[in-house]
């Protein structure tokens, strides 16, 4: 396997080679606008990695690498309208850029030129593949929608909606990375596991993140979470364990619609560390990080190549904050 | 071939069978809500059509019909969101009765399911221009939103557009059911062209049913378009003919935001009728019907196939008002 920064480039060239037709304007512009916002790129990268990985060419890969990376994005319009956000990787979103109108309409078409990306595999378990997990992803945004309305949400329904509407595509990228390089169905079963846990062990770090992280490198403004009272992992669980006086206080953080950013963010970040919930995050983190790479290592693939999916899930698990 | 009806039974039966996951609810009821208002399934019905008259086995055909009208529908919810529609086949719209939110969600989902319908033909041709078609559709939406901020549309940007928006669905439809027939490329592209043109006649009758239609028929309430200053074929017309008097009066009802809907109806309708441009709908729609039974003739099928195509055609460009 090539170092992550190769299957990066190839990414890269490839997203930006992306032939948009000139017209209608208002329909293909904000599509390149979004794509060329940059990101990790992680999912079409762990689609050619694996590919490589399973002595595939990565360079037929590729196609299904953009249309996954694509698919990502639509998600990132429609989300980015449903939860009204302003920015994203430090860009103005979409539809404030332009309007609801153009996120949805741009979005759609995103849809559609993913699946034309994933058509051009030829390969109907990749077309499966890819709806199936689209589909499991809306399910994920609907409940993540469902959970804003409820204060009874279960960690277990949170690592289910987190599955869903982050890991399962992280799964998928591996997985059609395998399927193309007609890896074994046992090899390509374990790298799509892999690929959940790993997905696991990132969102959880984006939760930490969003708290803990420098606001320099996570592109966001920290505390958005707090701010919107998001039933995250470390609210749920404050939730479950806070008692007496502390939830007391976590209650009023929940219901002050007057608390200044500064003292909410600082009250729930103190309660957080009180409660042990930022031991706990850390803890889930490193149980999803070891189940990936225990999926890895049971992967018929060289020992080199396991280091390297190894060494890529710690980094994602462990992103610096 | 079999009569309309029985296409049609074949189609219900096949939409009343589709198997919507219990949760999460707040994504799958919009989508059965939607899929049970009805319709006149007219893309579906057309799949079946080809693929019987082509030789093939409408049975078989099946998926490929409901991926269309699965797809159409999911282009309906959307565009009620994005056109901030209340009523749909005289049912609270997906968006008004849940929330944007769950209007473009759920139409995510139905895209997917469509695809997923789409897939289990195991045709890539089919796939293909599935895709092609549902990005042309698009494009055709965002022409009819930025023609809304527009002056100087002419009649070929109009036509053109409709012909995006909603014909070449027809013409998918069409030939869909030709290529899962195994068909020759030429009668499949001959009903790909009988389709489009069909679908335009179609079109412009719609103009003309929301001025002079029935309301108990039209499933909408007559005079939206006129309310909307909506770009029609008939108002794109009045607006390059209308002279003196006639041309004032029109700049009248386009700019006076405190006439009733009673008046304005009523002297926009006036001035179509005096300006002749009701004339020359009927004349384009007989145009495009002309075209499309001339394809349909060309086609290498029985003469009672042909028959029951220019039936179709013929009721569908003059549907009652």
């Amino acid at each position: 396997m090539k170092p992550f920064q190769e299957y990066l480039d190839l990414v890269n060239q490839a997203i930006a080679a992306i032939p948009y037709p000139e017209q209608p304007s208002q329909l293909y512009e904000p599509i390149a606008y979004h794509m060329a916002l940059g990101g990790k790129r992680i999912r079409p990268v762990l689609a050619l990695m694996a590919c490589d990985a399973m002595g595939g060419d990565p360079a037929v890969a590729i196609d299904g690498a953009v249309g996954i990376e694509m698919f990502h994005n639509f998600t990132l319009l429609h989300d980015d309208v449903m939860d009204n956000a302003d920015v994203r990787r430090g860009k103005p979103t979409v539809h404030r850029r332009w309007n609801d109108n153009t996120a949805i309409l741009s979005g759609d078409t995103m849809l559609t030129i993913a699946t034309q990306y994933i058509a051009r595999t030829g390969s109907w378990p990749v077309m499966d593949l890819f709806n199936k997990t689209a589909i499991e992803i809306y399910e994920g945004q609907q409940w993540d929608m469902d959970y804003e309305n409820r204060n009874d949400v279960t960690v277990d329904e949170y690592i289910n909606m987190i599955r869903l509407k982050t890991s399962v595509l992280l799964g998928c990228a591996l997985k059609t990375g395998a399927l193309i390089a007609n890896a074994a169905d046992k090899d390509a079963d374990l790298l799509y596991e892999a690929g959940v846990n790993m997905g696991l062990a990132f969102q959880l770090m984006d939760d930490m993140l969003d708290v803990w992280g420098d606001p320099e490198t996570f592109g966001k403004e920290i505390g958005g979470d707090i701010m919107n009272n998001k039933k995250t992992f470390l609210l749920i669980n404050a939730m479950l364990l806070a008692q007496g006086d502390d939830a007391d206080e976590l209650r009023h953080w929940l219901n002050d619609q007057y608390a200044t950013r500064e003292n909410k963010v600082r009250g729930v970040t103190a309660l957080y560390e009180r409660l042990g919930v930022r031991d706990m995050a850390l803890k889930a983190i490193a149980h999803y990080n070891d189940l990936a790479i225990a999926a890895f290592n049971q992967v018929k693939m060289s020992d080199d190549d396991k280091q390297t999916f190894v060494q890529l899930a710690n980094k994602l698990a462990g992103r610096q904050f």
